[in-house]
């Protein structure tokens, strides 16, 4: 039967849900009002990509899958705790995401902030089980929480986020668009790959190779999705076609045009693709993860 | 010439606001307002209690400075992102801490909530960096993550904050102004003199005890703290006293009245100071430290 990539995103998707469905397994003293505003958002339809990306990338290096799977939902838990804050009245004011109300819709604005900060801690407090870990990985794992931390606080995703909100109505500039996108979403999508790779222990050639393939895939993912927002169509994208421009986001086809958007997304996925040289055959999945990423545009 | 409390609180408080300042050395491509809005609040006239109760720790553990002002630093940036996220409109709604305007008041609502998550996500970072520690230590730093994360997070101090929240205008009951504040502030002071103890490898009696000081001592903390706001002097506590009272909060004064109260902190602190009996001679600054405390309310 020839490989079949939607069967594949298709059943590690259900396989992160699981994973995820065991962090959420047991609420403890939890307060039920944050527990469950914390788990709408979790289980609220996303595609699961960082996860996805990071198995990926653990095969692509050689670490355990259960291992890889404890990294994959602190991201995920990461990039919801992102989107809950981002969507609040005094940043984005979204009232949906992927077409359901948002976190402070349903659970007003108060348990949103705490349930993003929840849901952040308990990333961490999940990726730092010490017992989760065979011997031989635990030794890196302070290098693991060290590069999330790092990708996800200011000098990476809440910087990039600062910027973003900093930067609207403002004159779009490729070199500001680049800046803010490499942080926002492009730093915490490099630490889904790189992050089996510092666990694993990987070579530093792979460790560099795999970084690069994180930075182009996560530039190109990002492009995608302002091309998107300028041409999608408004049910699919589960939000308003064309918010980012009506609220004068700094955006990929603001600054240079659809167009050069669309070819810069090609050049940067052949790059990511290159960057996989070191890794030869077992790079198929990656390959396949960054050109699909693209295909969306088209 | 006699040991001075006083003389070295101030010492201890001198180096832990001089180890924040190493935190916050080089802004990198931080965006200018984030990183003037994390300082803003990290440097806001703060007592630094919990660092401190965590560098008394390290000293009757065994551990040395250095790896103890990591962890004092990493503790000091949660407790001020928790006070950020606190203060905002839609939670305690206010303008003042410590005499000083709140973080929103100066840099708007939507700097404050990411100033918060940044604050955070640096906490991690800083504590994880796995060339602070010597090779004996790092092994445990893992699990010096994981616990911080779950004294943090939904299971302490976020769920606390939560439940404190929900409870306001309740009736007053002990039962439960007892869960909040074990969770609420508890937490993280437990967390500030265990985890110390946890990166030195302290024996299990050891870390028994310490633990069962941090309980002790933390509650009674908090205690003091609801005293306070019920006797104290505004200008003296930097807010309005009897701002709890009229915010409905469950508080200690509330629910078993002023005499009981302070009746608690005293069992509380010779509770502390016993649980401290395997440390000998080297517990003597913690036991200072809890005394110093209970005597706030004198």
């Amino acid at each position: 039967m020839p490989f079949s990539l939607e069967a594949y995103l298709e059943q590690k998707r259900l396989l992160v849900d699981k994973a995820l469905h065991q962090v959420f397994r047991n609420p403890g003293n939890c307060p039920a009002t944050l527990w469950n505003s914390m788990k709408y958002s979790v289980f609220a339809g996303g595609k699961r990509l960082r996860p996805i990306l990071c198995l990926a990338s653990a095969e692509a290096v050689g670490l355990p899958q259960a291992a890889a799977l404890r990294i994959a939902c602190a991201l995920e838990l990461i990039h919801t705790y992102s989107l809950i804050h981002d969507d609040l009245p005094s940043l984005d004011d979204d009232d949906y995401r992927r077409g359901r109300k948002t976190n402070h819709k349903v659970f007003g604005e108060a348990m949103a902030i705490l349930a993003g900060d929840g849901l952040q801690t308990l990333a961490f407090e999940w990726v730092s089980k010490p017992t989760a870990y065979p011997a031989k990985h635990l030794k890196n794992l302070p290098l693991v929480v060290h590069e999330l931390s790092h990708n996800a606080g200011y000098p990476g995703m809440v910087g990039g986020q600062v910027d973003d909100v900093l930067s609207e109505k403002q004159k779009p500039q490729l070199k500001k668009v680049l800046f803010i996108h490499r942080r926002k979403t492009g730093a915490l999508l490099l630490a889904s790959v790189k992050l089996p790779a510092l666990l694993a222990g990987a070579s530093r050639p792979k460790l560099k190779a795999i970084s690069e393939y994180g930075a182009s895939a996560g530039l190109a993912f990002q492009i995608v999705d302002d091309i998107l927002n300028e041409t999608g169509d408004s049910k699919e994208l589960g939000k308003k076609a064309g918010s980012d421009r009506a609220r004068g986001k700094m955006t990929y086809p603001a600054a240079i045009g659809l167009e050069k958007s669309k070819r810069e997304v090609g050049r940067l996925t052949q790059k990511a693709v290159r960057s996989l040289k070191p890794f030869g055959a077992k790079a198929g999945l990656l390959i396949e993860l960054v050109q699909y990423m693209a295909r969306r545009t088209m």
